[in-house]
């Protein structure tokens, strides 16, 4: 495993402070030893990207596939070595690796097939009509073009999936955007094996020389100075609200303020009505799973179930607390994550208006760091009294909120912030009755679930990965599936311009047979 | 004419501190008194906004065209009194003001065209896969759904096309979003004519109460209580980096973050290449009319004029010293904007390393406010040598960037900031020799336009008005044309969601008959 900083295709001499990857379950090291990179690397790194996007730019769609292509390729002959250091450096289990290294090459072949498929550019041509009455019309053709080099801040909880040749990275250069990753510090060696991979599939594909730099720290200031690089374009960070916001402020005070697309906070509300309580308390305790699964560590893990006092609720909560008492403590990602939920958990569970109603009875004692499910509750009227049940509880941890009525659940559903999900658990024929409710969720979340968990997020054309603030910093964007590749482009339209000199996409004659509002039709 | 602050249907009792508008060619007040909106009545404004957005989101299409038609035949119908009182309050001629309208109202227009064509919405559709291999696919279907109030500011320089019913509040409307503008002070009567065609468009159409208010101030406090608001969701602006980069710390600074739309400062570079100076110098000087027309008070007027040493240049020189001397000054909007034209202006031309080549000769003594183009001239280097020269001076003055050879020529471009527009004056033949300067211009504008001058946005799908900081705020997005309408939305998804209870733009029959993403096909 080469553990060095990378900067385009140059390991650097390890310099800075070492730091070591540490096996959450037992607090151990692991082996390979990390250095931080210096500012001046950082420097470095983001003036061989801005050089790199130059070239990277203007390379032709089959070109950047095919070096996608390589990248899912080459994570896949990494083989059982990228799974084993990813679960000794994440306490995530096997399968759930295996399935999260799936959908990171998928990923990468999705945006491959996008390239491929061409029309993503939003191609739009209105031709010159020189013979307009008062005013000739000017022949204008627009497209997507990429803004320049993008820093990928490697997630704790995707170490596949949302890190070095994650959603971002991926979307960023099927864009035509170069990548610096600020490796995450819990999983430096999973980032390590990875990278390796994209630049052999970079140097492989000829692309130019910074297309792709990587670089690690254990502390803030590398992440601080590449952000703050004048030569940054945007930045992409998945992790807390405040995590978040310390970049979000960072990027808009620099002289040319640039976007951080930062996927915060969420407590994903799920509500519960009473004829599916009544019909189906029972199989909706199966949220268990949504809640529990890999510690709860998931940005869309339903942290918050709400519901009117009824008997089919007594049946649902009974059926939890038993599910949930079944549940395995699970290894967490990192020490601090452990600790600071159990402070949230517990400080919640002593608050007067709380009680605990569901409690992992299977701690695991071989192991450190082991997150226990708790499911807690409270009424409505306490639940609207105080903010702080509103924040995020990373972790196997969900609140019921009990309301006496439909007016109350309705008070609870309006008083959230802004989520990723919202979910409804319901009849078909009791849905008209809570339409005031369920219309509220589309201005609450992005994404919208009827009977299903908010967890497991598809990848595709259609999914929406972002929701209204705090959730995200920016809720006219998706962090997954092949929309997320808008985060780094913008619209230029050529004016009267040549028709030899014109990016392929916009000529007349459609030589990349790709889908274009022409003359205001839709054609190909 | 009513001249009282609206809010929703009812003018308000006039409380607050009195202004007049006043004719720039004569220093003169106009009829009318206009009173400065109070904080109880912005936030009035804003929270019957919010109430109204819960209606007017759901207003289907049909019913939302007929509204924007109501508005544009509205404003038609006020005639001359219109053109009069705009002619009146901003120094511009008939004519132009007479073009202005017609492009408010075919704005208004070609958004109800988009509705009711209805496939802006972007909707993709990807079917439920139950028998999917691994994981089931659910049925996952997004589409744009409108954010919620938007606060305009209405433009000094566009009294009607940027202003109470101009393209900004037109987008946003169309978008489903309800619209508090704040009135230029410049222009009060002409808001107050407009605003009143607004209302009336809203009453008969049923559009619910609060979908439109306008308020006065002529100071900033009622502008910031708007944009502090927490109701208010988006904010647009036109005007100068400094107004605009107020408004958009304002809103970085709310409890929730809102984007503004800033479209600031721009001196959009012409480059003038040798062999189109040396083919056609003296045509290329018509520029004169891109530089002084409307006393050269449109954002994308073209400030920088970049070329290389050359027999061809002193023949443009010479042209163009004809045409600007042969110009009329013209009434600036307004007593501010003139002092800071001929501030700027001034400071410029008595620079040791600028020369004056080229001045109108023809300033009228029996006006005031009059706006006199200055064409200025400057070496490469000394333009390279100092920021300042790079600053915008909003009026009808240029200035040319005198460089040595093609590498010096390159530095100047390179040097230069983000831009709303890039232009190239060229021969077909010696655009290959200049590639890597024109490739440069889609990093630097938003617009980049060949052989033409940068005046005269016209207004439609493939038109990009943006562009990188500081030219707006956020260079994602246009704030002309049908594409505008997207800084008013945000993607929601409807993840397993009854076909019943979904928007019609994604039941699977397509019952609106639009374009749609269908399981990655694009079809209608």
């Amino acid at each position: 495993m080469e553990t060095r900083n990378l900067i385009g295709y140059s390991y650097l001499p390890q310099l800075g402070n070492k730091f070591k990857a540490v096996d959450p379950s037992l607090g151990t090291d692991l082996p390979g030893d990390f250095y931080a990179a210096s500012m001046s690397e950082a420097d470095a790194a983001v003036n061989l990207a801005d050089k790199a996007f130059e070239i990277y730019r203007n390379v032709g769609k089959a070109k950047k596939a095919a070096f996608l292509r390589s990248i899912a390729d080459g994570i896949l002959a990494i083989g059982d070595d990228l799974i084993n250091r990813a679960m000794a450096e994440s306490g995530l289990p096997g399968p759930r690796l295996q399935g999260e290294r799936a959908r990171t090459t998928n990923q990468l072949y999705m945006f491959a097939d996008l390239l491929e498929e061409g029309s993503w550019v939003e191609a739009i041509i209105d031709t010159a009509i020189p013979d307009r009455q008062l005013l000739p019309r000017a022949d204008i053709r627009k497209m997507m073009v990429p803004i320049g080099p993008v820093v990928v801040f490697g997630a704790s909880n995707f170490p596949m999936a949302f890190s070095v040749a994650g959603g971002d990275t991926a979307a960023a250069l099927a864009a035509g955007c170069p990548v610096v990753v600020k490796a995450h510090p819990a999983h430096p060696g999973t980032s390590a094996l990875v990278a390796e991979a994209v630049k052999k599939a970079a140097e492989k594909n000829g692309m130019p020389e910074g297309v792709f730099s990587i670089l690690y720290d254990d502390g803030y200031a590398i992440g601080e100075a590449l952000v703050k690089h004048p030569k940054t374009k945007i930045v992409t960070f998945t992790g807390s609200f405040k995590g978040g916001m310390a970049l979000v402020k960072m990027a808009r005070e620099r002289d040319e303020p640039i976007p951080v697309f930062a996927e915060m906070g969420s407590i994903n509300p799920v509500i519960l009505l009473p004829k599916a309580l009544e019909k189906r308390a029972e199989e909706l305790a199966q949220l268990s799973a949504s809640i529990t699964t890999n510690a709860g560590q998931f940005c869309t893990q339903p942290g918050l179930l709400i519901a009117i006092r009824s008997e089919g609720l007594e049946r649902f909560k009974k059926a939890l607390a038993t599910a949930i008492a079944d549940v395995n403590s699970a290894t967490m990602l990192t020490p601090g994550i452990w600790a600071n939920y159990n402070k949230l958990s517990g400080s919640i569970a002593t608050n007067k208006a709380v009680s605990i109603i569901a409690k992992s009875d299977k701690v695991n004692t071989a192991n450190i760091n082991q997150g226990a499910a708790v499911v807690t509750e409270i009424t409505a009227e306490a639940f609207l009294a105080d903010e702080k049940f509103k924040e995020e509880v990373f972790g196997p941890y969900s609140m019921l909120v009990v309301a006496d009525d439909k007016a109350q659940l309705e008070q609870v559903v309006n008083s959230l912030q802004g989520q990723l999900t919202a979910s409804v658990m319901a009849e078909k024929d009791e849905l008209p009755e809570y339409k005031n409710i369920t219309d509220r969720l589309a201005s609450l979340a992005g994404r919208v679930i009827l009977n299903g968990p908010p967890t497991g997020v598809e990848v595709g054309n259609a999914i929406q990965h972002g929701g209204p603030f705090p959730a995200t910093s920016d809720s006219r964007f998706t962090s997954v599936g092949t929309s997320s590749i808008k985060r780094f482009v913008r619209p230029v339209c050529w004016q009267n311009w040549d028709e030899d000199l014109l990016p392929d996409e916009l000529k007349i004659n459609n030589p990349l047979n790709i889908w274009r509002l022409f003359n205001n039709q839709w054609t190909k």
